[in-house]
């Protein structure tokens, strides 16, 4: 018998955690001229990433992603115990076909944009529980791809709402390894399904911020931590109003995460400058701000203790069609020095 | 640092082998007037579970089947330390819609038909490792949700190809525990994607199956068994071309598998008076043959050693059309007495 992990509700404690080994990101033009520009790995100048598809670009960034990573960690796709990958689009194709190549036992994940935290967690639990010696998580979105999958083809121009937020063109990967010196997955929240009745696919925000209000919650009461435990507790991808939201849901529980709240889809682009209304969204927004600017502040010392809480929204079009709300989920990842 | 579980390339022997607690399955009309009319737990007569669209008929039937593996296995939902769901809807879903209801921690998975064995194996993977005591794994399909997603609206009445395979109305639930007597899950090996460029989405068979026999191949490697160690080995779905195309495969490495082999696909309908051509498909298919022929089998003695190995295609529509061929996946899933 195993020991156990279990803390609370919904919180596992890894009782040997898994070290991040290596990370990496890949992102498209628009994202390469944001503020984070700094942070990336690979900036493609033209989001075509060389392919005649947008879906084949989507599919080559999470290669591009995985193998940068796995380069970083100084390990070969031969010495994966096990890969997680999920995307936005139908069927999961970009993870699928970009894991083809790598010829690796693979895990096919759906968590929308929740998919880092959801695979993260996977590949650290699977460490922790003796399912080998290194993992990694992988995801992507990309605009082009998401846009006419969930909405218009892009040469319809439709106005944005508001409150709609930018699909990122973007990738990121995290090789995790049992041994290795680095920053540490100790702790995997996982979460419920959260749905509130919003039924607007251009308010994504409103919809998931329930989802990490309820799972920060668990988190903080499964472990016993204050929100002041945390140098950074940062949410993927809100935008500015969920982000906002957040914050009053807390404040409610006089709980205050002014100091130190962030959220990846407030990050990952200038919003008046680039136009991108209420911020980032999608799989490789808060995969490539994790991958960039979050680990790699936390390797200089710009934090010690990382709550990752990466957000999706789990409708599609068919369902919104048929009435139905957007269910959220959020997933949270402790990431410790 | 855990105990290492892993065995050659892809296998981990579990170390504290979870129990099979409960497990339930839901199927349409057409699958209650199979040959395995005896094996389900709950039958609808006319598909639409009482729900005015097809998706909403299909969540409805993996809710049922995940309360009524609960009551088999004598817990609540707020038992379940994870749930694992996946199905073959854009955006699954089914499992999402399903899983809002039950408030309990969930990971959403994509393996296409290949989900049961997948959440099987990370249901028993969690548990192995610690995380929890009691975990489920539940999939689903719907004739009327795949056919029009992936093929053509119900209404023009396409003719279906010889080689094609009918995408069952079912779902099945697992749900496993630390503790108990019962089938134990002691294996899990996990598949790689294999792709040999079949195009075609109306002979499934041909494409997965690869995939299954590089995976049955690794279990035996990895665990030194041989074929004739299992009572029975079973993939799902392949239906009878995949089926046939697996016996020739192994027959070359002189391997026979006539003796203890059969598939989920080729066992759900009569293939003559049914009209299913090669078959049966979809996620549900192996997922209710497993949680109703297969585990009612191994409870009544027919089987003491089973080797459940559920295949998947992980194309789309988009994919195909951009003239990409059909990756594989077969992850295969010891169940033993």
């Amino acid at each position: 018998m195993s020991e156990q992990k279990k803390r609370g509700e919904q919180t596992f404690a890894l009782s040997t955690p898994p070290t991040i080994l290596g990370f990496a990101n890949v992102v498209g033009k628009k994202e390469g001229e944001g503020p984070l520009c700094a942070t990336f790995d690979i900036i493609n100048p033209d989001t075509s990433f060389g392919e005649d598809t947008w879906e084949r670009a989507e599919r080559t960034m999470q290669k591009l992603a995985l193998n940068k990573a796995l380069a970083k960690a100084q390990k070969t796709a031969r010495e994966l115990d096990l890969l997680f990958a999920g995307d936005l689009l139908n069927q999961c194709i970009s993870s699928s076909y970009a894991a083809r190549d790598a010829q690796v036992p693979f895990f096919g994940l759906y968590g929308a944009c929740s998919t880092m935290a959801e695979s993260l967690s996977l590949a650290a639990m699977a460490l922790d529980g003796g399912f080998g010696s290194c993992t990694a998580a992988v995801t992507s979105s990309h605009f082009c791809t998401a846009e006419r999958q969930y909405r218009t083809p892009l040469e319809y121009g439709a106005q944005r709402t508001p409150t709609a937020q930018w699909t990122a063109t973007a990738a990121g990967c995290v090789v995790l390894g049992t041994e290795g010196g680095g920053p540490r997955v100790t702790h995997v929240t996982v979460g419920k399904i959260q749905d509130k009745g919003i039924q607007d696919p251009n308010n994504m925000g409103a919809a998931m911020t329930w989802a990490a209000y309820d799972t920060i919650s668990a988190h903080l009461a499964d472990t016993g931590r204050s929100s002041a435990y945390y140098d950074l507790i940062v949410t993927g991808d809100l935008g500015q109003l969920g982000h906002d939201l957040l914050l009053e849901l807390f404040q409610r529980d006089g709980v205050d995460l002014s100091g130190n709240y962030d959220d990846c889809g407030c990050l990952l682009y200038d919003r008046q400058a680039q136009d991108v209304q209420c911020g980032a969204s999608g799989c490789g927004c808060s995969a490539s701000v994790l991958t960039g600017y979050l680990l790699r502040g936390m390797q200089a010392g710009t934090w010690q203790r990382l709550l990752f809480c990466a957000t999706g929204a789990l409708h599609s079009p068919t369902a919104l069609g048929q009435g139905e709300a957007i269910p959220g989920i959020c997933h949270a990842v402790a990431i410790e020095l």
